[in-house]
């Protein structure tokens, strides 16, 4: 019986592992080797992922297939388009993966199913699956990391969207211009992650705390330390710091009527908070959902919002999960 | 062999009818009868069903099902929540017509088959079978009339969304406060249709028209018939006054903005621009599309911005592709 799955979660510094049954067995990881384009990286995976098989005795007969999760858009679950991050042109990561453990294990590369995802879009079914959307068929994650990230559940099947490009939440363009200095990454101003990611979180501190008038600890933060972290700013305002409750009253604006205009457009079963930054937990949730609620539509303003649970290991899970529950 | 399915669009005046084989091959028209709750409208539409099927000679061997659009949100393809403008309360659309026609057709209301969608999705489906979306499977439909709706297929499927609250557009709020006076129906101020519906231009139209500077055959309308409409505003755009630019520039910021942003998340197909004022055709579609490319991110700014094609039919022809496209 094929009862085992493979979730791999692709990062640009580090490849998370999991071996998962109906739950997690074993998880591991290894550096991401970005050499020569990347192309190292696959060959690593197949070896790492045929040595644990041969530890378990796991075989062609019981190994159901491997889900990946990539950083960047990924086209009919196969090839990803581009990935700066691990120095990949266009690759068709499935095909390939397929032929290397075909080579391994000794078997034909169609027997050895391989499932690729954009990693937002990953995690986002990973905590469908056995985390902080469990209950539902379908959602909206936020991921609040280093930048702002999305993934999109629709009757529990990720939403890849025609170029692969659904969930990039981050980048709707709905923060005012005078709320942010110079341009995104991306080259647009007023992007959602400008003002709500880590970074933007502090680059709107620093920009507050310039003119206000508040007396703040963030100030004495930035003379002592030389900077400040999202987290001080967000410590600082549970602590009840003037000046950080207000830059942060700011960012759940921007959070709550990006994530409320989504759920007008989607209508998902609920909404969830992940990434470094939602480690601020109930503070951060309660105070998006105050203004979710004020700018959702009639019967959307309900959705729940929560908190994501898995953490780093949302990746693997739901890599997992997309070999499990296709079928 | 079942070959036949009838599109049905109930409107708050009026009920439009098709019957459709491959294609439409009749359709017609009955007044809404909102009285006593409503309570007539789906037994008329019984009727009026059977006496086409007589006609034609179509009985429960050749009808493969009926498709319904209505004014409300909907649930599992069969319950209206609640629908103002019908007078309906929470109305179990598809199992009472079907057990109206099954009486009339002397069968079980097991072999009557009826969906129901809302109509600004159902309208989106038609599109997608036999419009301006006919090469895609995925698009984004916004329908521009008296207010702004919007509909969604994804996979050619309707995404009714948890709640049936799927593809809301008009009430993502993304408007200034101050290119806006009072509220929106909904409640809310800043939603894209208190800028962007007919009624959304016209009052941006006087708004500006009270402080600009310029000389504008808008204002001379104003003065002679009293009021202006949102074909006036366009017509005069079309013919160069600077002040109609300029208002219909503003407008279509808005719109290209807020589809950008459905966009990024989306990451549809293709955009349709459908309703009432897109009558205006080309010049509509090009200055939203202008917009759409300088907002959407990397990778989305090519979806292609079409012009829905079907008019007032769109939603019969979605109705019965409800039926045909269903297994």
């Amino acid at each position: 019986m094929k009862k085992w799955t493979f979730g791999v979660d692709l990062g640009g510094t580090e490849i998370k592992l999991g071996l998962f049954d109906s739950q997690l067995q074993k998880h591991w990881s290894i550096p991401t080797n970005c050499e020569a384009q990347g192309s190292f990286i696959l060959k690593d995976i197949a070896k790492t992922i045929k040595e644990c098989c041969d530890e378990y005795g796991i075989t062609m007969d019981t190994l159901k297939g491997i889900g990946i999760g990539v950083p960047g858009p990924v086209l009919e679950s196969n090839i990803v388009k581009h990935c700066v991050n691990l120095g990949w042109p266009r690759v068709a990561v499935g095909t390939e993966l397929s032929k290397m453990l075909a080579e391994l294990f000794e078997c034909s590369p169609e027997d050895m199913r391989v499932m690729v995802e954009n990693d937002a879009n990953v995690a986002a079914l990973g905590e469908l699956w056995i985390g902080g959307g469990k209950a539902y068929n379908s959602l909206v994650m936020a991921t609040i990391g280093t930048g702002v990230g999305g993934g999109i559940i629709l009757n529990g099947k990720i939403l890849s969207g025609a170029s692969g490009g659904a969930g990039e939440i981050g980048h709707i363009i709905c923060v005012d211009e005078s709320d942010v200095d110079g341009r995104c990454n991306c080259g647009h101003k007023g992007c959602l992650e400008q003002i709500s990611s880590a970074t933007g979180i502090v680059n709107y501190a620093k920009r507050y705390l310039e003119h206000a008038p508040e007396v703040s600890i963030l100030r004495n933060r930035l003379r002592d330390a030389g900077d400040i972290t999202a987290k001080d700013v967000l410590d600082a305002a549970k602590a009840g710091d003037m000046a950080a409750v207000r830059i942060m009253d700011k960012v759940f604006m921007y959070l709550g009527k990006a994530l409320a205009g989504i759920c007008n457009v989607v209508n998902p079963e609920c909404v969830l908070i992940g990434g470094g930054v939602s480690a601020a937990g109930e503070y951060l949730r309660a105070g998006i959902e105050q203004y979710f609620k004020v700018f959702a539509f009639a019967g959307i303003e309900d959705t729940p919002i929560r908190l994501a649970v898995l953490g780093n290991q949302a990746g693997i899970a739901g890599a997992a999960y997309m070999i499990i529950s296709d079928k």
